[in-house]
């Protein structure tokens, strides 16, 4: 494990040798699949039990069961953060997105600019809420709800599609707001 | 109970019969100290496994342990919620805030523009970040952290305002995507 | 009638004894009708002859003969002043539509985003051209103008609805601009 | 007198015969001055008793006693309708200035950029205060108005300023709303 | 010629004595046509050998072959300039546009809303592109290019189109990013 | 060579066989290079003097001659691209700087949000610069251009860099205006 010398946050966040147990336990398993701890963890640590309950949703919703893909779930945070310009989800949800469907250039077209990527028109309906959802909340319609049933989704897969792109609002906030920076590690990953 | 007898969101969702009984232990709280469920918990029952965890996470962040009064927080709920002009939320977060402070004129000053409310320079602190943090997240810089810590805040209370402001940018959207409408009990609760 | 002892603007305006007896005038009416004198009568009294000729014309066009109802006019200046974020004018109007409509639920809908306001159609359009006039009125077309005649309204009532928004677009400014303070006794105004 | 043979505004407006002896009256002195009656005033003609009301309050605020000159009244028009992109009213308010100043050149600077402009500083922070209350007047704080004050405006002129500024953001939104087109006479005019 | 004695842009640039043959060959045209060098072609001459090349492509871009007549390639110039308030641009522009066309009404309509502008249907589906591209270039779609087809133009001339806004882009953000005053001569011209 | 059997753009180009002499001279030297014809050269075939003359312009703006690295410019062009969220040239100049600088970390970071990447000050002020150009130009004023002084640069340099951010603003437009899609081979060069 690469050792950060540089802070990975505005916050003064606890040492390795700081944190509660739980929380060590939650840095277990990334680090044996990724061979690092994702610096979220280690920035989160700062609030152990909002940690642990926030990933207990969080992965929940990208990870567990639902309509969606967990490649689809990626390809929302993608474009969500995009949007926002946050540098941290950008980085660190890319690499996800490449591990999860091999596929780079698809990555890099939803990182520029999601019009361009060559998804499946059901796909698109998803990403166009997505980005409406993030931008322009307040003009959102029941017109916008309907565009998604038409294109093929189920009102249980539009309440996850809502919740996914509705999370990453959550987490680009903190990120921007408290100046994360991603593992280096992140930008080789899944090439 | 007054029985809704028109939508209260764009999706169609369970029935008071259809929901697993984890939802209905969720609901039995609210209903019993406000005298209705809220609709929050209607509409999300469309996916239970999703809300029991969100609202496992939710009601840590709003009412567990913090430096951070539970009035502050429903401040920071109030606010970030009329700058996203997210109906659902200003209208029953705005009831919230009535209810723990008994000020009904400082929660229309903080749901019409919130610099002309009356609240101690510690908590404009925490308000301007958290409207800096919906409106314009990526461009937040260190400046803006410096300025909590300098207003009073530690480093921990500065994670809660960040998670508050950030929670609320997740429910805001959430509502005003699926068009969640408040109960109308809201209205005059806590005047 | 209460005894305001802080600035209610950011300018140095005359104290009661000091204004001409024009201005008293004005002020006899709403002390009489309300039990106070509201700020904006206060504030203007800095330049009396402008505020007896701009009240004139307010007062007609918000009370004088018009195809709109005083409610439907009252509508406007909420939804305009809330598109403004102007405190002085969406908590002294909402007061005034509250006491016109004895429906403070309408009036809660219309100050947090209009558009889950339960209203006519006929008044929907009404808003709508409000608002857009308010926030992006180099970009209106004559279609704008037709689609007021298709809900019913006519080219008189049209001039009207133009009016009053463009009349809140007038207040809104002076009261943000100058720091207006609303009086206290407006939040429980009403209910 | 050119006879206008298409339409000035998206309303039908009655005719030259159809208007009522106090508007006939209100157009006289323009026709006189001008050679023409300008499109405004014809308008209006659909409502006639707001047109009076109206024009008593614009004619003393443009044109009555004050702590700023007639052509700086016109400057806040000029750079106040150019942030809104009001067709109608940069054309007549050009005219206008361009008459006052005998200076074509410094209201091109204005209705381009007015920030080009040679003015007096005091006048600069005018059209500052102005422009800002056009643009984001919910953002206006105390600090602006102490601007002014510094700049060797008294608190009446400031009001002064406001109210011209607010006008034209009135004026703006009826034109720019309602398709009102300047006569052609206003753009070889004071040149 | 005048002599300028004031800056006519924030750098630092080479005097007529300083500027090598090159450039004072690019001067000889302009002086001989308008008796005045435009100020680009001064300011621009702190590098030579950009500004020759610059010049040569905008040269054959604005007055060479093309589908586009050269007023329409200016009133390209003018509605982007006006949409981005580049005043330099927009002032030299608006001569240009009159000396074309001897027609000032409808320079003034470009260069304050363009809406209001008399122009053919085909030359107004010309400009939405503009603006379009102009102000929210990563939201143009096939659609718009369709727009222009049908409005009469072919790919060849699309591009021209493409070309000249994307120009007044470049220029417009070097005049104004770098303070460039236009000549006072403009003013008169083309009247 | 990847024969490109879908479309580039949106607009009809002539096929590689159409081309004249001059477009194919400026084909070789990149398809010796690089492997294959950068689509840009492709498109822009259809107004090939257009296409010289911008070359010319651009080749000698970006490698010729200058106080700024070739580095430094390809700098610009990624972070202005990304602020114009123009999928063709974010994809193209960031295998272009990760090919000079051999960082593909740094380029992750200005491609998502150039505050977090890690550069000289010197640099980062030119950075700010040109976001500031690309997103307010019109807004720009002599403190601007100071504090590139301030930072170390010759007038000369910000002219350099003026222009360097106002060609991406003019490459932008024309890109994502006509739908230009990069080659492919982008994504995994400089890796």
């Amino acid at each position: 494990m690469a050792i950060e010398t540089e802070p990975i946050c505005w916050l003064d966040i606890p040492g390795a040798d700081e944190v509660p147990d739980e929380v060590k336990e939650l840095w277990a398993k990334p680090l044996e699949k990724l061979g690092f701890v994702p610096n979220v963890l280690r920035v989160y640590a700062i609030r152990p039990r909002h940690l642990q309950l926030w990933n207990a949703f969080y992965d929940d919703l990208m990870r567990g069961e639902s309509g969606l893909t967990k490649a689809q779930r990626e390809m929302i945070a993608v474009v969500v953060s995009t949007a926002n310009r946050c540098h941290y989800c950008i980085v660190s949800h890319s690499a996800a997105l490449r591990k999860l469907t091999g596929d780079p250039l698809l990555v890099e077209q939803l990182a520029s600019n999601y019009t361009y990527a060559k998804v499946e028109p059901k796909e698109r309906a998803m990403l166009d809420f997505a980005v409406k959802l993030t931008e322009r909340s307040s003009s959102c319609t029941e017109t916008d709800v309907d565009a998604l049933r038409e294109a093929g989704w189920t009102d249980e897969e539009i309440m996850d599609i809502a919740e996914v792109a509705a999370m990453f609002n959550f987490t680009n906030r903190l990120a921007s707001g408290l100046g994360w920076r991603p593992n280096d590690e992140y930008v080789s990953l899944g090439r």
